[in-house]
């Protein structure tokens, strides 16, 4: 092999580490400080909905402490340690057989962070919310999980998760 | 601890192992002779889309193989080793939000699996499906990827594959 062929292979190496280890820390944080959680892409999916008010996809994800509360059914309340994540697009009917909605632009990434002692003002779960491909914080306050919150409310006693996870064979 | 205890734990482990190997065993496989792809639940997600016509939720998943390749915009064609999942659940809309629809019963889980030697009579993809919670197989005979064939014809410039990764940052 020659020595620029192994250079190549170590700057691929660098540069995709990199790319692995930091994409996320590039990321601003939420106003109320919560993190953009790592690698969420790469989560178990737990469930999916179309929203036909607002014309969206969306597939929801978990953590590893999510998928396996969410397989044994123990989601009520979720574990601490639990992320839900929710990756949103708008919709779009597929070129190649119109009556298929599928996800067109992406919107955004939001998170449901579950620890009953750190957020207790909120119903033990943080919320945050990344915008478009570019995770543009939401929010212009660290209050910014009262907005998430009222609109939860409904589903209080679902441990305030609209999501109910998909059956799954 | 107890010897109880240990005992219990042994033997959910012994449980949960046996479980997670051998439960894609016990499924039949498809009259065309493909296996049950092992562990597709835990696979990443590619897309999802809403069928309005048959009202059907449906969520793509992806092995490394194909999630490498959607990452990576290398999709026409897919590479071989390729298997695309999609996780098919009758509709219906969530209680708490009359205009999200969700997953209901789940219908089927189908699979493309792409090997252009072995496959290469159908396009260089095998077909198969299993249907409900118990995962029987779909089909009368070794030949019931035409039907699948048949349907995919539309998309046949693009790989045979309907699915178009959704973008994500």
């Amino acid at each position: 092999m020659k020595l620029t062929q192994l250079l190549t292979i170590f700057l691929m190496t660098i540069g995709f580490t990199s790319q692995t280890l930091f994409a996320a820390e590039l990321v601003k944080p939420s106003p109320n400080g919560i993190s953009l959680p790592k690698n969420y892409k790469d989560w178990k999916v737990i469930s999916m909905s179309h929203r036909i008010d607002n014309k969206t996809l969306r597939t929801i994800l978990g953590n590893d402490i999510a998928i396996t509360a969410a397989r044994a059914g123990n989601t009520n309340p979720w574990p601490n340690g639990t992320i839900l994540a929710k990756l949103v697009w708008k919709q779009k009917a597929e070129k190649q057989w119109p009556s298929a909605i599928a996800p067109d632009k992406f919107v955004h990434a939001e998170f449901m962070i579950k620890n009953s002692k750190k957020f207790k003002a909120t119903g033990g779960w943080g919320y945050a919310r990344w915008l478009g491909l570019d995770q543009k914080p939401y929010g212009s306050d660290k209050n910014v999980a009262q907005e998430c919150m009222t609109c939860h409310t409904p589903v209080k006693d679902n441990d305030w998760v609209f999501t109910t996870p998909a059956i799954m064979p």
